[in-house]
């Protein structure tokens, strides 16, 4: 059995999540079913997604050592630079499918295992450290704006605590969509960062001047009567994750009055995916990327994404 | 100015609603555009619409006196019958449109004035007593389930609080629609009825022995958390009322894990009017009626509703 440097989970650690990741040595992932290949991972990013791991949300204890990352722009046996949905059936799971490092090894490795099918071409123009950024993160944004959100249909689209990979994603798409975009944030950095982005930045709970038809929600308790009160009759607002509280009160006379939809969703198809990839590289639309680290500091990223200081994506270099 | 019998929000009552309503003479309503025409009322049904406007949720009190009721069948100018599509172009309201007895006088009369355009033809075969529940509670049901809740892709179909008349609607439109139909009611004679009507009635919280695809949610902070629970992936929540608490706690974990759809809705279009009118003709489905009270006896009709014991809708004859 081939050995190989990996970021893991060793443990799980409610309070403190930067304690359970462990980065050392684990075996090189097997092959489930003949039509898997192993990607060298050239370039990752880290997700949230990552951090509830560490705290045993969404993984069990059954499944550790479990090596963490969703992410992986890569080499595929044949050569070609590769980017890997992230996806993979999974029978054992009430959804059919789980997320790589659920259940399946995940990109946070020298190598990564995955099933043929799940390789796009990464199209040329993007960065291995740029396209690390879309397969999670951008994914769902993408298809919070698209598929559920009818961003075609909109004019105007809030992003509540654009700081984060997906919030920070909204923002970027939303303007390069052409709509008039809102973003909150309660940090006075990331509000001149928003702005730079081409939304208007706002406080948090700020009252905007007019109603949106789509809201980008990725934090929760802290935000979300915000966005109902910030919609307009038949709005979107959009649900992927909820950093901040995941059981707010929702006014439901709001709800059937205005005649609101609450649409959770998680991250997307690989047909999304590959809307993206091209949007992204004949848009010329670059992730936001807040920092490049190197594999051999991966706690780095993890104790970044930690801190909340972030804006953007925090990318891993493979080959540095 | 001519004079008419009807039934009318006088002052508001949070506590005791039925307090607040008088029944005695009103003048006959006006026509604010050249376009509209006077029904003479044959039957009409109450919503808890009627209730909360007489507890002032929904209704100003520079409006007052304002005549109640929403649904009514009658007699065209030129002797036709028809069903009266109950929502009218609003300016003045935040949607565009507001509901009979919002804004103009309602349908608790002997007649009732509204746009020609708002006149739809009763159907042969369709009494006046049976139509007169179809725009509001049933036309709320017919759009929650096909517009909403997409159930011609649904296989099962959960009635939260199978009691009221949008629920029991949903329940006899699903069974209609050959789906399987779960739907809870707290009262043992309640699920009697909700079997006879051709689902499987449960109480309030039971493990269904399957995820449903669509749930109707008229209940609110009750059952929400049931709804939710009790949803297969992608599944519609489609809710048009909070009977009982209207700011449930929702776990957006389990929206966006499980990609859920929570959809507001109210009413429909007289489209979605027209094709349940067509359908309820076509396939012989008769509304569930609790009861037909003469107009001369409205108020046992609201302090039915109010009781909570009723099973279906409350119809009131206006020709009896």
């Amino acid at each position: 059995m081939r050995i190989m440097r990996a970021a893991f989970a060793s443990r799980f650690d409610a309070d403190n999540p930067l304690a359970a990741l462990t980065v050392g040595e684990q075996p090189e992932p097997a092959h489930p079913e003949d039509d898997w290949v192993t990607v060298q991972v050239r370039a990752s990013s880290i997700n949230h997604h990552d951090l509830w791991s560490l705290r045993g949300i969404g993984l069990g204890a059954d499944r550790l050592p479990m090596i963490l990352g969703c992410d992986a722009v890569g080499t595929a046996p044949d050569g070609t630079d590769v980017v890997v949905f992230p996806l993979v059936v999974d029978p054992g799971d009430p959804r059919g499918m789980s997320i790589l490092s659920e259940h399946f090894p995940g990109t946070f490795a020298e190598r990564v295992a995955v099933p043929r099918m799940n390789l796009l071409p990464l199209p040329a123009g993007l960065s291995a450290t740029d396209a690390a950024c879309l397969p999670t993160a951008w994914l769902t944004a993408w298809r919070m704006l698209t598929t559920k959100g009818r961003v075609d249909e909109a004019d105007a689209v809030l992003v509540q605590g654009a700081g984060g990979g997906v919030a920070t994603a909204a923002v970027a798409l939303a303007v390069a969509l052409g709509k008039r975009v809102y973003a909150t944030s309660r940090d006075a950095g990331k509000r001149e960062r928003i702005a730079q982005l081409g939304a208007t930045a706002l406080e948090p709970g700020a009252r905007l001047p007019e109603r949106v038809d789509v809201v980008i929600e990725t934090v929760g308790e802290a935000t979300f009567d915000h966005s109902l009160k910030s919609a307009a009759p038949m709005a979107r607002i959009v649900v992927s994750g909820a950093t901040a509280g995941h059981e707010p009160k929702v006014n439901l006379r709001r709800v059937f009055a205005m005649q609101l939809e609450i649409l959770g969703t998680s991250m997307g198809t690989p047909g999304e995916l590959t809307e993206l990839l091209t949007f992204c590289a004949e848009h010329e639309v670059r992730p936001v990327v807040d920092s490049v680290v190197p594999f051999g500091r991966i706690e780095e990223a993890f104790a970044r994404l930690h801190s909340g200081a972030a804006f953007g994506k925090i990318v891993i270099d493979h080959t540095a």
